[in-house]
């Protein structure tokens, strides 16, 4: 893990971002709390020039419009071409026909490295019976001890069948690569999915660590989880009485910017 | 008020917002913290299909663009036909043409519960005379003890021709219904207007309330306003030494996620 | 410097801000800290009305479409009839020729006063040859005592040649006036560069400070570049053993609030 994080601080990787206007300035934090640089750019104009100095895409539909999608697509194509790894953030999927076939088309393009969604996210992409609720995940879907050993099948079959890796962030975490492998990951703090945007800045994450270890995506992506864990940990340690969510987050971006 | 609040943590609304570019992270925070699930969707192909999983609707016109404006009206519509309370927060009302037809089309398609902004914008949709200046309220139209008793009858003519609850937030609250009912609420704190976005905060606030206690709505936005006015006061009393707007918002956020 | 700012706390300048989604919310903090009044407005149908009641404009391309140039060139020849001091930050300019191009297109207009940002963008404009990396200075860029000079004459020609103030923001900070005066201000803190949004802010409060002293811009642009490089070391000054950059900027926003 260590490793990884050196090289996200060392090689600090450009990281494209098609992402929602809700967490955006979260996303670019973290990147830039990490080492990595964000660039946040989605007109279609300038999006193949952008991919292409970048080293790392993060596509995140959760404010898509329709419009959007040509645009992500070639995006992920321009990636794919140059080597550079995609993560694919499907929030709100299964919620709207627009989000679960928007994600669909993206992961079927064949140009991602790596899914990261909640457990209700990705059932629905996986047409996996699930009743999301919005964007946060469905309680019965949540992953726990009782139904760790359902959450790796799932999340190994639809690595295969989508030959990507697949992420699933809950209170235990769950990384599957299309090859067989997988790791779970248990660290993190109840008080982390208080907050919206948690989740797309795993994603985010995920997407510096994949630009800086291309040649390692498992391993970058357990990093990337393992860091999210154990910042929101230390995080939440920091906080003074009578401190929640919102100053977690702070705190949590400046454990990332110091993180060694 | 506490059991409007308690309404909101155990039914958990899911609240879908059309929303500006702005305050729209803060919106989301500000409703998780309620335990509300907050929902950001503005595309015309989701927006019937979120609304109709959701519990409440919130339009705020903060960065109104006029393609939006259809998006509003059936997102409004459909809220109206599942008895899901809408709000209406008219940011910038008479400050162009633009925001106050739409907020007026909004108000005519008759489909919102309550109507929430500050008194230079519900002076300009009630065609009364004011000098707004952008989205703040104007110093001759803030309500104070002096011009309370004009204030009510203004909210209460325009709750009563607009048919919705009217909600008019500055130093002193007003909040008037159409059967003439009506409420002031005094608390609060003179730091939180120093903070862009806490009328938008609001008016999400009051979104969670309605959706978690749609029998009753004007307790639930009496709740709403008099948690914000709260909240603030117990934030403020928070800051330590040199900490200001910035950092009032975020321990606002937190004593939101903790208030019993 | 102090009399620049005290004229921003009196006369409470309205901004009117066509800027992008990620820093957006710093901006209109940044800006309501310091005094001024946030508009943020991007849709040609009111953009002519919102300027016409603006003190200032602040046009920033961070995360720019084609479709908003025209309604951007309309606010920056209304500001310029109507004598508001006009801003543009070229975020990114370098990047892509969508960027540079629509910068290009927007200083060529002569209607701003101040063209803020980093010196890769800058050396981009000017058609100097640069290896610009995203929205980041390239370290080749950055301004320091070994090329100072050079820094200089690259502002004043441009100065000249665009007839506009040009600030580049570094860790020496150079504003270049048409007519050949030039200052540097080298106050500021290292931890500034680490939050995204920091240069974005400059260029707002830039604003807020020219709207408010329309007829001294020179002047006016180096108060505002003073201000934001002292109240960045107060604010590093504020923080507690842990807090890096989030809290920065939080402290920042509310040393702004409180300097006097």
């Amino acid at each position: 893990m260590k490793t990884c994080l050196d090289r996200v601080r060392q090689f600090k990787p450009l990281v494209h971002c098609i992402t929602n206007y809700v967490t955006v300035a979260d996303c670019a934090r973290v990147l830039a709390a990490s080492g990595a640089s964000p660039i946040m750019a989605d007109a279609p104009a300038e999006i193949v020039e952008i991919q292409a100095i970048a080293n790392a895409l993060c596509v995140n539909i959760g404010t898509i419009r329709p419009q959007m999608v040509p645009g992500m697509l070639r995006a992920a194509r321009i990636a794919w071409q140059k080597g550079h790894p995609a993560v694919l953030d499907p929030v709100g999927a299964g919620a709207s026909r627009l989000r679960s076939e928007t994600a669909k088309t993206l992961i079927k393009s064949g140009h991602f490295t790596l899914v990261r969604g909640n457990m209700s996210e990705i059932r629905a992409l996986g047409q996996i019976e699930t009743k999301p609720r919005g964007t946060d995940v469905a309680s019965e879907d949540e992953i726990t001890e009782r139904n760790l050993e359902e959450g790796i099948k799932v999340a190994s079959k639809l690595a295969r069948q989508w030959n990507t890796l697949v992420g699933i962030s809950g209170q235990i975490d769950i990384i599957a690569a299309p090859d067989g492998h997988n790791a779970i990951v248990e660290n993190g703090h109840e008080i982390m999915p208080r907050l919206p945007g948690t989740g797309c800045m795993l994603s985010a994450l995920c997407a510096a660590f994949l630009g800086a270890n291309p040649s390692e995506p498992f391993k970058a992506t357990l990093a990337a989880f393992c860091t999210m864990g154990i910042s929101g940990e230390l995080a939440f340690s920091e906080l003074k009485p009578g401190e929640g969510p919102a100053m977690w987050h702070l705190r949590f971006i400046d454990v990332i910017a110091r993180l060694t």
